[in-house]
């Protein structure tokens, strides 16, 4: 239905840098939503001005050329601008085009996550010195709400813990390794064949993606920011057909996850990688290109958000409810606030003081006497075996031995690992993963 | 860590009515969270009143003697208060409370989905008059933060449709019936015995608990409350083991759920039956007491909420996020709100304008014909049948026929219905489940 004219509705003039993928889809839903928004927040969301390299690409969307400029920092600088959408991507333009927007007094949206886990702790700080809003629902999880939920919907709670699947390219590999029995390298041909993964797959295949929403997570639940540097991140390519059929047989599915928990000492944890968890989680039935992050609170319990993590539209549906919280306060304003209200915690546990239970793959000899060997360096670490798969083989050739072992602290599995390694009968570096078990 | 004395933190001043298991929560919960609400509105929350009926309650969970008034009424008369919180259940007394409240000039939160769903337009149209907010954020799914999905995360999508396992108690029965294989009854005495069930099984087993917060998601999502007596509402009475034996084997897992979407024309379904979901569906594996539940918008495509949907550290936990957000904007005001925006959509449709996908059980006598008989009728009404199962049986017994049946006008299956109920082979009334495909 149309929205009757009123001179009463106030306008909130929007910025809009980039005209990508989801720069588009945000200039695409502003037009188609426009009632809608207007009708839910009391607010006209207008945008005045689309900063875009190729103007080819603004004729292109639709985006009519006086609105357009070439030079994103002509946005920054327009005084009639209320909210600036960085969409350009990267982390050096983006980051100053950001930075001075907050600072000219203008609330800031952003989608990403690569530039906030390098530089949000400065960010957000000027956000705050300039009491403007850097809002970033769509830098985790894409449409999924899963910011607002922690910030608002969960604020009663402390955070416990939260265990994201928050890649939806490794997330489709793991599901095609698994259902169709691909290797790591024919899973991720195919996602290129379809889209799901760029042609450059590092960011997402080796972990950077997860580890930068990680560390936004992590920001939100503890109110720090972790290095990325410090930040443990270990990708899928180690990961072998053969791990995936054994965990199946173990009781348990094989998702690459974000990990951000706290203990009763109230030290944090923060890692990215390859991890077995039964299958009778809700996180194992997440399959194919999908998001899910579960979170633990001392008040609720467990809560689950699930959908589409990437993608234009997802994506956009983020950014606008961003635009549409300001709005919905416009002219008024709320209090602005940091990423996680405050420094609940500021202590991150090194990867050789966690504790975990494992997933050790090792490559031996068939012959007698090699899983007494295995055994007893474990035994000499406190290392307890919960269980045992040894394929058949015939005597001499070389086989996997799969072990399940108790919680250890990943210093000891270390250094089992290295002794293991000089066994004469182990034929190849151990592999190792780690198992969640969500209790 | 403690919050610095500050003769700046406004403070919000909360009258508390009610002390059962979640009144009594939400005391305690203000009491343990409350310097970390404080962090993270920048307000002090403070119960100022507390209304129960019984004093020595009071004393139990620790409400100091001074602050307690056994009559509701005190409370909301007393204006000082910014906010009540109402939590003494049932919709008499609760109405006239939160109607007052709300004419007083006081902001209401409340868990009462019954209330909500007979009450929930006069209630909301008192609150907009006198630009009060109206909270509700624990009335469906407990501690899962799904209304202020729905309203700020979704904010830019048209909902297209809402699927919800909203009972916990329900989904426990069927999940029992599913794993351990016992009957109805059987597993509804095993809920009593575990407390998942009152004593008086009716509000949960009947689906009119459901029935509330269908009308609840319904308002939110279309903008108009749904009068329960039109709202279709079938509970697990019906529901047999074999039902479940048999939907497993044809690929789908039996869920109690709110079903609540529009179509194209713009008209509105709203129903809660037993309903066959696919198995790869990711509400079939959403089981015992949990609840999910799985909104599709125009732009961000399908979204999944999880979690704990009763009790009451679950159901604190989002009363106090409704607390948090007053006092997060606290002195200043947002802009009060109707339920669902604005009514988008008015027309309900009729059960017998629904179409769906069908389960058929039948009762037959195992002899040659029967089946084509029953062909016969369905193809008469243009119902086509997708598959057929009819387990073994001796010539002349009777046996289960089950047929699940392709897309048809509920008013055309329950004409073929009562056609095969006349034929001679069919012992026993037909019973028909309904299908989701989520499409």
């Amino acid at each position: 239905m149309a929205v009757p004219v009123s001179t009463n509705t106030p306008i909130l003039r929007v910025g809009l840098a980039g005209l990508g993928t989801v720069g588009s889809a945000v200039w695409k839903r502003l037009t188609s939503q426009k009632d809608l928004l207007q009708q839910r927040t009391g607010t006209e969301i207008r945008v005045d001005q689309v900063a875009v390299r190729n103007p080819k690409r603004a004729k292109e969307i639709g985006v009519p050329e006086n609105l357009t400029t070439a030079d994103w920092r002509t946005l920054v600088a327009n005084p009639d601008l209320e909210v600036v959408v960085e969409l350009i991507g990267g982390t050096t333009d983006a980051f100053e085009l950001i930075k001075t927007s907050l600072q000219n007094g203008k609330h800031v949206i952003t989608a990403n996550k690569a530039l906030l886990a390098e530089h949000g702790a400065e960010l957000f700080a000027t956000a705050l010195k300039n009491q403007r809003h850097l809002l970033f629902e769509a830098s985790v999880a894409g449409g999924i709400p899963i910011i607002r939920a922690l910030r608002e919907g969960l604020v009663a709670n402390r955070i416990l813990s939260i265990h994201g699947i928050i890649n939806g390219t490794c997330n489709y590999i793991l599901t095609r390794m698994n259902e169709a029995g691909l290797e790591f390298k024919d899973a991720l041909a195919e996602a290129k064949e379809k889209g799901y993964a760029e042609a450059d797959d590092s960011l997402d295949v080796d972990g950077h993606d997860t580890a930068h929403k990680a560390a936004v997570l992590a920001a939100l639940a503890y109110g720090f920011w972790v290095p990325q540097g410090e930040l443990y991140t270990e990708g899928l390519r180690a990961v072998e057909k053969q791990d995936i059929v054994y965990a199946r047989k173990l009781g348990y599915g094989l998702k690459l996850l974000a990990i951000i928990k706290t203990d009763s000492d109230g030290a944090v944890e923060v890692r990215v990688h390859p991890t077995l968890i039964p299958q009778s989680n809700v996180l194992a039935s997440v399959s194919g290109v999908f998001n899910a992050v579960l979170v633990r609170g001392d008040v609720v319990g467990d809560t689950l958000y699930y959908g589409r993590g990437a993608g234009g539209d997802p994506t956009a549906s983020a950014v606008v409810s961003d635009l549409a919280q300001i709005a919905a306060h416009f002219p008024q304003e709320q209090k602005a606030r940091n990423v996680g209200h405050e420094a609940l915690h500021s202590r991150l546990k090194t990867m050789d003081e966690i504790v975990s239970r494992y997933y050790l793959r090792l490559l031996v000899v068939d012959r007698p006497g090699v899983l007494a060997d295995v055994a007893r360096v474990l035994a000499s670490r406190q290392i307890g075996i919960s269980s045992v798969i040894q394929p058949e083989a015939h005597a001499g050739e070389t086989t996997p031995l799969i072990l399940m072992l108790h919680d250890a602290p990943e210093s000891q599995l270390k250094a089992a690992i290295s002794e293991i390694s000089t066994i004469g009968a182990v034929k190849a570096p151990p592999v190792h993963l780690r198992v969640e078990d969500f209790e």
